[in-house]
């Protein structure tokens, strides 16, 4: 969260925080970490926080050396030393961390990856699973599977089959949002997300667009962890109920309103567009923290209304709503036009 | 006061910030900000505010192509364009801006200045006071004026007769903290302090140092403006009442504690050196922003304990104090020792 104190981010109705291990492992390590009291502690939130594996980074972040059965082992992003990482050390470093959930080590693989490819990642996504299961786990920490296959069903089907036999308390569908055409990802979201046990959480990683919250929750999806409303905030980019709106466009240097009228983050209370275009154009940090601030509200708005559709069984109108702001390929007509 | 909100800057005690009109004037113009209704609305700001003229970033940006007594004339840091800038300009710019202090134009020269640019300068300076005198300031701002004159204690003097003679509401010591010796800095300081009337505000423009504010406030000066908290801060920086810390320091890797024991500011209510230091190294914006925040109320608690000094009689107690953590040249020795 860039830039945003931990109680500017409470603010904005964030309750859990996604930190990633991996990062952490090389920086400051875990056990500067866990000797200030661990992680909630060290950055000062008391929210929750999930920590993801580092699995996703230490294959795109370009030092992979190999990927094997034992372990995967990499040159650090930081010093170029040669790194050798296991399920365990994995499970074991997030335990050490204290965060509220935990993720196994998984191989996520690009799009497109051949069925021989993606059968191996996900055997071996499915045995590291099994490693990471034998490590003791406190209670008030809960370790998630995470399910693999590329775009092959069959393979998705028989990663879930194996995750549910260890008996996780929640799943996450991995590897998607790695390139595939929108189409394929809807439709292997929804088969997977419908494969999953109704009784445990579902996460999709990486996770998106506010389309795909929306039809991500209608498949059944509860939980996302996504870049897009801090990076575009960064980017000078805000989104609102009426559409997305670029901050350092010209249009905006007399622009009294606020980002968005009726929105209760601290940015649209207190600042006008005006001034916020001024602070970009200015390069000053303020303009992107300010962004932040309201796009994160924005997406826990988002959220609340998917909640409430959900609840009183109008979610067709909430998917109407934002398909028309925010469109997007791959989903195909609504089930009901209206 | 770079990446922090309006809200964390009151939080740290601060009630005055300074704006720098040059800079407003071509960016974004004050006919955006006036339309916005004022720059206390535009930036969300609930104290005071003081606006520079800009007269040294003009001389000090290096765009300038003349100094005449009509104008000054210099090529904008943006776009090039050649800009014409009068003191009558300048104040109504700050009128414009809705400012509580407002600056008269002012020609500070460096040192060493020769006796005749000197004198120069000084007139200018004179000449241009006089004719922002004349320009209508509503009763609710109030036009300072400042004095020049260099190292040279007759042109000082000079300066403040004249000045004095317009009646202003405040004087402000400008020129000084530009390259001359500590011994002449402080000579110059507590002469020209000793000069101007008792029962208006004195200014002490772009200083300073913790012992600059001690001294200068035993010197009756009121008022300071510095880069200092809020630049060091961004260096990884930290001022704390038992000496400087250096929060890149490796010795700080494992550190539990806060920046400063006792300091009820945000971050050291929150946060430890570790994890400061932690943000540092991954150059992290917050680090810096959290720096600021303890910085800027350590200048607070400093001249809270000035002011208290100066009531209770024990000011030199104080000066020993600061003294003994921040040292300094050219104070020379205290008059009583302990």
């Amino acid at each position: 969260m860039k830039s945003l104190t931990p109680d500017q981010v409470w603010e904005t109705g964030a309750r859990i925080l996604l930190s990633n291990a991996y990062h952490l492992y090389l920086r400051p390590g875990p056990e500067v970490i866990e000797s200030l009291g661990g992680l909630h502690s060290f950055m000062g939130w008391q929210g929750a926080i999930l920590t993801d594996s580092g699995g996703f980074q230490i294959i795109s972040l370009g030092g992979l050396v190999a990927i094997e059965d034992e372990a995967v082992r990499f040159r650090s992003h930081i010093d170029g030393s040669l790194v050798t990482f296991t399920p365990e050390q994995s499970v074991k470093t997030q335990v050490a961390l204290g965060a509220d959930i935990i993720m196994c080590l998984d191989q996520p693989v690009q799009y497109p990856a051949g069925r021989e490819e993606a059968m191996d990642a996900a055997r071996r996504t499915v045995l590291w699973a099994k490693r990471s299961r034998e490590i003791a786990v406190p209670d008030h920490q809960a370790l998630f599977g995470i399910v693999q296959g590329s775009v092959y069903t069959d393979l998705r089907e028989w990663c879930v089959r194996e995750l549910c036999r260890l008996d996780f308390p929640g799943y996450a569908l991995g590897g998607l949002s790695v390139g595939e055409p929108a189409e394929e990802f809807c439709r292997v979201m929804r088969e997977t997300a419908a494969m999953l046990p109704e009784d445990r959480p579902r996460y999709l990683m990486g996770v998106g667009h506010p389309l795909d919250l929306v039809e991500g929750a209608a498949a059944g999806i509860d939980m996302f962890d996504c870049v897009l409303p801090t990076r575009n905030a960064r980017h000078g980019r805000a989104y609102t109920f009426t559409g997305p709106l670029n901050l350092k466009n010209a249009i905006h240097r007399h622009d009294p309103l606020p980002l968005e009228e009726g929105c209760p983050c601290y940015t649209c209370s207190k600042f006008s567009r005006s001034y916020i275009r001024h602070l970009l154009q200015e390069d000053e940090v303020l303009g992107s923290t300010l962004l932040t601030i309201h796009n994160l509200r924005f997406f826990f708005r988002l959220m609340e209304k998917i909640r409430s559709g959900i609840r009183s069984g109008r979610m067709e109108f909430v998917r109407e709503e934002i398909r028309r702001v925010y469109p997007r390929k791959g989903y195909g007509e609504t089930a009901s036009k209206h």
